[in-house]
C-alpha cells in the first residue's frame, strides 16, 4: 500500500452521491487521536470527528489494544442477537457505570448498527405503544435517511431524494425557530389543545438537544424541559436521539443530563462504540419494552468488535475527569469564537452550540463554506452544517490536547481572516 | 472473561425485541471456520452462517491477518465517504475480480452499512430515476426493517411492526406462489398491460433470486428471464437484492449470473465484508446513477476495517477453484436433503433452495422448529424460516470440509429422527 | 328560451374537463321516458340513460306529478339530516317494498347525494367496523373520484389525476381478469393465507357486480358467492357498490339478488331518487351501523325533492311484473346483440353484461368509438367503456317500449354496418 | 300525508350518523321564507339556513316558479356534462352578473354537486398544475367528509373518521389561532423560507376567509392579504373554499372581494343553486384549467333543476340593493350580540364573524348548546360551531325582514337569560 492511490479510481469507480471526498479531496491512510494524514504524509488536525462518531480521537490505544486481542483470540465476531460474552460484558459495564449512577433505567436494544437503524426502532415502538400513527419532529431536525427517519427529518434536500411523501409526521418549530421572543411550544400547546387544529396527539415527539445537521441550534434547557411536560401532559413518548449530541459532545454522557428530563426512549449510535466501529443502540423504559421477539431486526445488530471497543470506551466515564476536562476545553472554544465574531464583523456570525458541538453561523452567503475550504488547505478538517451550509462547526475529539487545541485555532482564524479578506483572488482566476 | 456469564444480564437488560438468543440459548465465545463454541466450551457446528453474513465462516485467516496488520498501522478506521486507501483498493479489487470478468458495469454506492440501508437507497434511486411512486414487490420477500425497506417485505408480523400504513408498493405473486401450474407473471403482466388494473407502471421491480427469510423460494432461471424482459418492455429498473443471496451463497458470487440477467441496481451487504464487519454497497449501472452529492447518506459507510477484509475475501474469486467447490458439495447437501425426505415421510416434506441455500420444508405445523431445536441440543445450528417457520435451513459456510458437512449431517439426522419419532417425551414430561 | 343557444358558451366558460358534450355535441333541452330532444327539434333515441342515473327513463310522469305538487305545496326542499315527512315516507316505503321482500334487514345512512359519497361513507365505516385500514377491490372497478373512492379505481388516467399516491388499497382480479380458465379467486385466497404475501387482511372487500365504467365485464355468482365465502371466512366486511348496476340495471332491484349474497354493506345512488335528482344511500347491516353521530356528513344529505321521487319510483316495485318487462326484454337486447357480433366478424365483438346493462367489445381498436359516434348521428345515444373505450354500451332506461328498443336496435345496426363498412370515407373528406 | 310521522322510523330505519334530528327532534315538513313548519304546524324561525345552503331562505318564489314551470315543461333534468340549455343560460348569466361586474376572470367546472366535490377537484387540479404533493390548510378548517377533502380538515373527530392517516397535508395557524398579538403568517413564512423545515412548498394554501363549522373565525382582510402574496412569491395557488361563507354570506357575492384578493380557484356550492338543490361550483383562473376531458367527474355534475334555480336566483345581485340590505342588517345583527354579550356577563362570550356569518363564543363548557336548545324550544332553529360547540351560530336568510330579525333576536335573548339563570332547574329534577 506504499504506492499512491489514483484519486480517478473514486470518480470512475464510486457513485456520485460521495460527498465528503468532493470537500477534502485527499486520500487519507493513517490516523492517531486528533490527527489524520493522508498518502502524501500530510497532517490534518480533524476537527470534524466523523461527525461526532470520533469523539475519543482516531484508535484510541486501549480500545485498540482490547480490540486486537480479541480478534488475535478468535473471539466471536458477528453474532446477529445470539449471546455472546463480549454483549454480557457491554451490557453490565453500561449499566454500572453510566445508567445507574445517572438513576437511569433503561432496557437496550441493538437496533441494527447505525443512526438510522435506532430511530426507526424507536418510532416503531412509540407507535406500537401508543397505538397512535403520527410523529412530531422539529424543523430542521436530523434523524437518517430511511424512509422512517427521512420522515422526521427537516431538510427539504434530503426529503425530496425519499421520492414519495413522507406521511404520518408533523414537523414543530425548534426552540427560537421564529423568532428569539417567540416561543414555539406555546404554538405546539395550541395545535395540540385545540381539538380542531388538524393535529392529531401524537405517539411520540422526537428531538436532538442540539442539532447538529440542522445548523448547530442548542435548545435551551428549560425549553427541553417544557418538552417533557407536554409529553406527560398528553401521554406522548418523548425520544431524544442523542445519535450525534450523545457520548459527551455536549459536556455530558447524555446531552439531555444538564436540561434533568428522562426520556421514554433514546437513540444513540456514533461514538457509542468509541472506535468508530458501527453500533447503535435504543434504550427503552422498561414499561415500554413491549416488543414481539423479533419484531424488529437486522443483520449487524451484533457486532462484538464494537462491544469490545464500547466498553472499552466506557473506561472513560469512570470518575468525573473526564466531564471536567470537556468542560473546561468547552469554555476556551466557546470564547474562541466569540473573539472570532468580535474580531471579524465582516464574517456576520454568530456562536452557536453546547460543549464540543459548537460553530459560528455567518449571514454572508457562502462565508462558512469559504472558511472550512480554506482552514482544509491549511491542514484542518471541519464541516459546514445548516439548512445553507451557513454554518462552520468544530467537532474536536473530546480526548483533544490543549495544543491540538490551539493549533486549530491558529488555522481556523487564519482560515477566517482569508475567507473575509481574499486577497488571493487575483492568483486563483 | 474466563469468568461465566449469567444468562440473566440478557433477561433483565436487554429489550425483548431479542430472538436468537431465545433459540440458542448459550453464551457464545469463540469461532473458527464452521464452528462456534460457547463459555461451557461446547462445540458447535455452524449451519446458519449469521443468516448468510458469514459465508467465508467464522474469522477467516487471511482476512484476519490483514484486519489486524491494518489496525496495528493505526490505519484510518472510521471515514464517511472520505476518500481512503482501503476504500481505493477495495474498488479496483472489486471491479477486477467481480465485475469485470462477468462484464459487469456497476458503479458503487455506499449507502451505509447494513442490508435495509442499500435497501433503501435502490428504491430511493429507482423513484428519482423514473419520477414514478411505486414499486413492486414479491410475496413472503423480506428486504429489511425501515420503513422504506418493509414496504416492499412481505411478512405480515413485520409489517404491522411498522405502526403505519405501508404505501406505494404493491406485491405480486412470486414463483410458484399460487400453485405450480400457473405462471405468476402473466397475472403481472395482466396488471401492467391494462389501464384500469389500478396498478401503475412501477419505478421498479424488486426481488431476491432465491427468498432467504421466506422459506427458501427459489425462482427458475427461466422465470427471472421472464423479469428482466418485462422490466425492459414498461422501462421499470430490475432491483436484485442480493444481500443474502449473493457472494457465493447460490453457487455464483451474484445469484443471479446463472439465470443471465443484468439488474439495474443490485443490494449487497451481509456476506460482503467477508469477516461478519457491518458492510454494503448498492451497485447501480452508470447511467443510472444520477444522484446528487450527499442526497443519501449514512454515518458509517466508511467502515474502513471491513474494506480490507472485503479486499481479502476476493481472493477467494481469482479462479474457478471457489466455485466448483460450492458446485460439488451443493450437489452433496441437497442429495442428503432429498434422503432425508425420502426416508421421513412423517416429515412431509420437500426439499427447497439452490447451492448452500436450502432446505426442507416441513407440512406438519411446528415440526421444522423442532427439527432445529433438536439440532442445537446436538450441537448444530440452524434456523427456520418462511411465514410460519415451516422450513428449516441449511446455510453452511461456502468454506466448510467435506467432513464439517458430513458431520452436520449426521446430526440432522438425527435431528429428523428425533423429531419426528419423540420417544424421549416421557421423560420430559 | 326558444332562441338557439351559441355552443361556444361551453368552449368559452366551462372547463376543459367537461367531456360528454364533446362526444354528443349539440344543446339538449326536453326528455320524456327513452327520448331526448336538441335545441333543433332532433329527436334521439337514449341508450345511456344518465350513466344509469335514469333507469327509469326522463321525466317519469308519476313521479313529476308527485313533485311538482310538493314544491306547489312549499314542503321543505332542503333539510340536512333534520327528520322531514318525505324522508320517513321513503324510508318506510323503501323498507316495506324493498327490504322486507328481499329478506334484508339494513339500517340506512344518507351520505350526502352522490355515488362518490356513499363509497366514501362506507369505506370509513367499513375501516372503523374493523379497525383495519386496507381495502381490497378489483381491476377495472369504478367507484368515484375523492380521493378515498378514487383510490379502489381502477383506471390509471383517473388514478394519476389524484396528484398523490393512492393508499391503503390493493387491487385484485376481477372475474375473468388473466382469463377464461384461471380462477383469480384462488389468487386471491392464496394472498390472505400467506402471512408473508405482503396483502395485509382487509376492512372490506368492495366490488361492483357487473363493471359499468370497467367495461361491461360481468362476475359470474359463483364468482359473487364464493367472495361472500372469503369475506365470511377472515371478517372482511363486504360492500357492493351498486350505484350502476343496482335499482333494477341487472334485472332485480339489487344487482347482488341473483347471486343470492348478502352484502354487508351496499352503496346506491343514480336511480335511486328515479328522477335524476341527486341522491344516495348506504345501507348498513345493523350490527355495523357503529357511527357516532355526525361523523360523517354533508349538506345535501336531505334532499327532499329526491325523497319525493325515490318514494314515487317504488311503486314499480309493488309486483313483479317490471322485474318481468325487464326480463323478456333483456333477452331481446342480449340475442340482437350476439346477432350483430356474429353478422359483422369485422367488429371482432364479444357480448357482455347483464340484463339492462350491456355492450360489445370489439377488438379493433377505436371501432366501439366509432359505432357510437355514427349511432349519434343517426340520433341514438350511447356511451363507450373500458379502459381503452373498447366496449359500445346500451343503457336503455328499464321503462323502454319494445318499439323504441327495435328503433334503438336498427340504429345499431346501420351504425356498426357503417363503422365496419366506411365507404363515405371519401366523402368526408 | 296529513297523518302524522313516528318519530321512531328514524331511530328504526336511519343510520347511528344522524345528527340535526337529534338537536331538533320534530319532524319538518313545510317552510317559506325563513320559516319552516313541523308536522304539529309549529312554526320555528329558521336561523340557520341549511348550514348556509339557504342564504335566500326557503322556497323563494322566483326561482319555485321558474323550476315548476321547467318541470312541467318537460325540460331535461339530469344531463351529466352534456350541453342543456339551461347550462348555458346559466353560465352566461354568471358571467354577466356576477364574474364581469367584478373583473373576475374564471372558468367554470361543475365537479359534482357537492362543497366536498369542489374541494376535491381544486386540490387535484391545484396538484396537477404545480407538480407538487402537499397542501396547506389551516386549524379549524373544514372543507368536506371524502379523504381528499378531510385531509384538509382541522377537526380530529371527524379526521379520525377516516380510519387512514390522512397525508400530503400540512395544517398552519389560522389568523388569531394562538393569541391575538401573533402574526401566524410569521409562522408560516418561516416555514416555507426555511430549507430544512420539513415543509416543501404547497401546491396550494386552501382556505375559508370566514370559518364557519371551526367556529365563526373570521381573519382579516390584511391577513387576507398576505396570504395571496405569499401564494405568488412562492408559485402557489391560493383555493378560497367559499362554500359556507360565500353567496352574500359575509356580505359580498364572494367573501373574499372586501379584502380585494383574486383567488386561483373557488369552491361554490350550498347556496349557488338558490333554492338548496345540490350544486356545485369550482371557478378556475383560465391559465390553470388544463384538465384532461373527463379527469374529473361525477353522475350529478348536470343538475338542470339547480341550474333554473341558479340563474333565478342571480337576479338578486343585478344591483347594489341586496348588497346594501345585508349590510345594514348585518350591523343590526352584530350589536345585538355585542349588546348580549354586554348584558350577561355569565355568558363570557365574545363576538365573532363577519356580515350574516356570526355567533357568539361562549368560554363557558357547555353553554352555547344549552342556548341552542333553549332557542329550539322557543321556537328559533340555530346551531352550535367550533371544536368543543362552543358558538352558537346567528345564519339567518339573507332575505330576512326586520321583523324577522326582531322575532329571532326576542328568542335569543330569552334564551341566554334562562341558559345562564336556569331557575327551571329543580323542576327538571
Amino acid at each position: 500500500m506504499t504506492q499512491k492511490t489514483d484519486m480517478n479510481i473514486f470518480a470512475q469507480m464510486e457513485s456520485e452521491v460521495r460527498s465528503y471526498c468532493r470537500s477534502f479531496p485527499t486520500v487519507f491512510t493513517k490516523a492517531k487521536g486528533h490527527k489524520m494524514w493522508d498518502e502524501e504524509g500530510k497532517e490534518y488536525i480533524d476537527f470534524f470527528s466523523g461527525a461526532g462518531a470520533l469523539n475519543y480521537g482516531h484508535n484510541d490505544p486501549l480500545m485498540k489494544e482490547k480490540l486486537v486481542e480479541y480478534i488475535l483470540s478468535d473471539g466471536i465476531t458477528h453474532s446477529l442477537d445470539m449471546a455472546t460474552t463480549p454483549k454480557a460484558v457491554f451490557l453490565e459495564e453500561f449499566n454500572n457505570t453510566i445508567l445507574k449512577p445517572r438513576d437511569l433505567n433503561y432496557k437496550v436494544m441493538f437496533p441494527g448498527p447505525t443512526g438510522t437503524n435506532t430511530v426507526e426502532s424507536a418510532l416503531k415502538l412509540a407507535r406500537k405503544v401508543t397505538g397512535r400513527t403520527d410523529i412530531i419532529s422539529f424543523t430542521n431536525g436530523f434523524h437518517g435517511m430511511t424512509i422512517g427517519a427521512l420522515s422526521v427529518t427537516g431538510n427539504s434536500f434530503k426529503r425530496k431524494g425519499a421520492g414519495i411523501p413522507l406521511t404520518n409526521t408533523v414537523t414543530m418549530p425548534y426552540d427560537n425557530f421564529v423568532s428569539d421572543e417567540l416561543d414555539t411550544l406555546e404554538y405546539l400547546e395550541r395545535f395540540l389543545d385545540d381539538g380542531g387544529s388538524g393535529v392529531a396527539i401524537p405517539a411520540a415527539i422526537i428531538l436532538e438537544t442540539v442539532q447538529g445537521e440542522g445548523g448547530i441550534n442548542a435548545a435551551r434547557f428549560e425549553w427541553l424541559k417544557k418538552v417533557e411536560a407536554i409529553c406527560k401532559r398528553w401521554d406522548i413518548l418523548l425520544i431524544v436521539d442523542d445519535v450525534q449530541a450523545g457520548i459527551g459532545r455536549t459536556g455530558t454522557f447524555f446531552s439531555f443530563e444538564q436540561a434533568g428530563i428522562k426520556p421514554d426512549i433514546v437513540c444513540l449510535s456514533k461514538s457509542i462504540s468509541g472506535y468508530g466501529l458501527p453500533l447503535a443502540l435504543t434504550l427503552i423504559k422498561p414499561e415500554y419494552d413491549i416488543w414481539e421477539p423479533g419484531e424488529h431486526n437486522g443483520t449487524f445488530r451484533g457486532n462484538n468488535h464494537a462491544f469490545i471497543t464500547a466498553t472499552a470506551a466506557l473506561s472513560y466515564w469512570k470518575d468525573d475527569s473526564f466531564e471536567n476536562k470537556i468542560a473546561e476545553q468547552s469554555k476556551r472554544i466557546y470564547s474562541f469564537l466569540e473573539d472570532i465574531v468580535a474580531k471579524y464583523p465582516q464574517l456576520e456570525g454568530e456562536v452557536r452550540g453546547r460543549g464540543f458541538m459548537v460553530g459560528v453561523c455567518s449571514a454572508k452567503e457562502g462565508l462558512a463554506g469559504k472558511v472550512a475550504a480554506e482552514a482544509f488547505s491549511r491542514g484542518l478538517i471541519m464541516e459546514t452544517a445548516g439548512p445553507n451550509d451557513e454554518v462552520f462547526k468544530l467537532f474536536p475529539a473530546l480526548t483533544i490536547t490543549d495544543e491540538g487545541l490551539e493549533q486549530g485555532f491558529r488555522i481556523i482564524e487564519e482560515s477566517v481572516e482569508s475567507a473575509v479578506n481574499p486577497k488571493e483572488l487575483v492568483t486563483n482566476a
